[in-house]
């Protein structure tokens, strides 16, 4: 008797075989991350008995004083006492996403409603960005370093990595340059960049209105798609980031896919997000959602959609800017003040991460690190969690980012957040070098 | 210069094309449907100046006086309130769903909470069972008859699509052991059978006890997953439907996926809906999820688990049943009333559907039919709709069903439904043949 679990199992435990019997990529396997594997950063391998409760400055998640519970609760009641809304927010939605959501995303972000549709959460529009943009064994260009799960959502879709260089501008446009003519030569296949252009994650750059143009320029020089994940934008301290050039934005034609999402500053549980492009590819992307989910729940865009009338999103947003400025003012002085020469911080522009330089004797690969900030109770990121898979397969080093590591200031609260830094110099402390 | 938009463009037009330049499938092309493709059913062709107000019989979707909107409004306001969950509730979920929830539904279809998984609606479950038991280029049963948009999720991933005849008592086991017999010989391809084991969409067939155990037999022997579609399970007339027997439910090594959701009788607009397989398979496809959109609203997700605490669920599933019931038992009684012999019925016994063959002069290819019932402002969905696409592809005549019909009793008030059947006489006698 032939039991399928085998077959399944079997399925998944091979997700790096290249072919099936057909010679197809076994694709539908890479899609997969097991929970097994532990989400999108590796847990640490250190235990250790410790007295000091535990600090997560790893989480990309809101704080949870800021969300609004109160005005969700009262939109979500609205919207469900209302005779004439009631039953579209409990029914199928709109493969397009709700229209009021979307009018309301396009005057936000200033383009066409046609060029909007609502996804769940920005996942979502990664994933949908990558299937309406790229062909299994395309390549993909990522920045180096880059947010991990999306390069995996590319791998496990069957597509190849390669990496551009970041400057403090953003992309390294010359770089870019350089790799796209060189795989001209040998037939593109290179067919879109995925570039994270503000308060990028982890490196906390933010890309110039200069490399914005230049980066779309060569885009459609070259015919590569631009998948542009955003989802901090909003979230900008001082100033508002660079945009891309209008006639880039959401326009027929355009290379330009731009992701945003409400999960960084009203709750990833509402799980809306939305991509911005081209009206023709909208449509069609639309469809594609029709044969895998169905789309997000359409009680939470009707939530959002009442939640946002008025001015109310802007005030919101205004008041989010000023907290986690205050929390990232408030991490990156104490971790000067405390740690002096010892740390070189990138200062936060926007979003919710530190990027931090440590003495290179304090590095991911010693064994005695990890474990003296296990013992303080503090878990941030290492740099080199941040590189492509692609050159991990090659196997390049990647000892430049062992010694840097990123902090969350979003999650704890102002009070512990000021305790990182003295935790962090007693962790530098415990293993600095004698000499 | 080039423009991105034309690529795009192009990939989605020449969506059938069978292999890239690197000889792999374009299934990434075939994932999608677009918009412009009308969703699940065919729009009517014809175009007519009525005076009749149109009665919506082709959704299926729920009646709108019978969604808990009071409920789901307080439990959502419980959640917010409730500090111990407010802000999980609007966090990122867990990927195999709520635990609370997943106990919920354990409880409720009698299985072990770690064989339970939440999915985006039943369509996510449809999709993740899909890229979990089959590669593309593998070979899919399919019910003759069977939901449209299911085997076109399964098309566009790449899969073939074979078809087994119905009995009175669901799949016909003798016929699908043939099937897999003779792929045995040339090399067993088949790799699952989709199936809708209760209140059959379109058909309106249930399972038998004994037909779920010999179904269940033949695809362990086999090697082959079985896909179970059951949303319409709950909503049962006057029996509950047969279980599949106990050892396959949820069990380590079992063949079967059953999926259910809350759509059909807590609304579609929560895109809440669960799967249940072998444990170790989900895990495997809670990892799935983290590659394509992250999972369902945890936010909806906390609201159902709140509504469903005690025996609310149960208590509000039997006045849906009853109320269901007898919508379904008064548009029978009606079209037996008014059509007489012009109409052969199988009395629903669940579900949203009534399955009715007419005469065989009154059928889909008739430009004169489909013109009288837009007069008469119905719009039946017709039997030959339900073909699965590798019969279309194949060529092969359809006609024993383009005289029947689906009609949906779910959506429209009893008082509009009590009208349907002398509607539908109307439409007969404008095109009745004279002799």
């Amino acid at each position: 008797m032939i039991h399928v679990q085998s077959d399944i199992g079997r399925k998944q435990d091979d997700a790096c075989d290249s072919t099936t019997g057909l010679g197809v990529p076994r694709w539908l396997s890479r899609v997969c991350t097991t929970v097994e594997e532990g989400g999108v950063f590796p847990v640490s391998d250190v235990t250790v008995e410790t007295s000091k409760p535990p600090i997560d400055i790893a989480a990309g998640i809101p704080d949870p004083t800021q969300l609004a519970y109160r005005q969700m609760r009262q939109a979500i009641s609205q919207v469900l006492c209302d005779t004439s809304r009631a039953f579209s927010a409990l029914s199928y939605g709109d493969p397009l996403g709700e229209l009021s959501l979307r009018e309301w995303v396009a005057g936000f972000r200033n383009v066409d409603v046609d060029s909007v549709i609502i996804t769940n959460g920005a996942m979502e529009a990664i994933f949908l960005s990558a299937i309406a943009t790229l062909d299994p064994g395309d390549t993909v260009i990522v920045e180096h370093r880059s947010f991990p799960q999306a390069a995996r959502i590319f791998s496990r879709l069957g597509m190849r990595l390669r990496s551009v260089p970041l400057t403090p501008q953003g992309v390294d446009i010359e770089a870019l340059n350089r790799l796209l003519e060189s795989q001209r030569v040998g037939g593109n296949r290179i067919k879109a960049i995925y570039t994270i252009p503000n308060f990028q994650n982890p490196t906390g750059i933010s890309a110039s209105a200069d490399t914005n143009r230049k980066l779309l320029e060569l885009a459609e020089h070259h015919g590569i798609a631009v998948i542009a994940d955003d989802p901090y934008h909003d979230l900008w301290f001082s100033q508002p980031p660079a945009e891309f050039p209008g006639e880039y934005r959401g326009t027929s034609g355009s290379p330009l896919l731009e992701i945003g999402s409400f999960s960084k500053w009203l709750g990833p549980g509402l799980r809306v997000g939305w991509l911005i492009a081209d009206p023709a590819a909208v449509r069609k992307i639309a469809g594609y959602r029709l044969g895998v989910d169905g789309g997000p729940a359409t009680l939470t865009q009707y939530a959002l959609s009442q939640v946002l009338q008025g001015s109310w999103g802007n005030q919101w947003l205004a008041a989010e800017r000023r907290f986690y400025a205050e929390k990232a003012k408030a991490l990156l002085e104490t971790l000067q003040c405390r740690l002096g020469e010892d740390i070189d911080v990138l200062p936060p522009q926007g979003g919710y991460f530190l990027w931090a330089r440590l003495p290179e004797w304090f590095n991911s690969s010693a064994a005695s690190v990890r474990r003296a900030l296990a013992i303080q109770g503090i878990n941030p990121v290492w740099g080199n969690v941040f590189t492509s898979p692609s050159e991990i397969d090659a196997g390049q080093p990647d000892d430049d980012a062992r010694h840097c590591m990123r902090l969350s200031f979003a999650h704890v609260s102002k009070n512990r957040l000021e305790q990182v830094a003295d935790r962090l110099r007693d962790a530098l402390d415990e293993v600095r070098p004698s000499h």
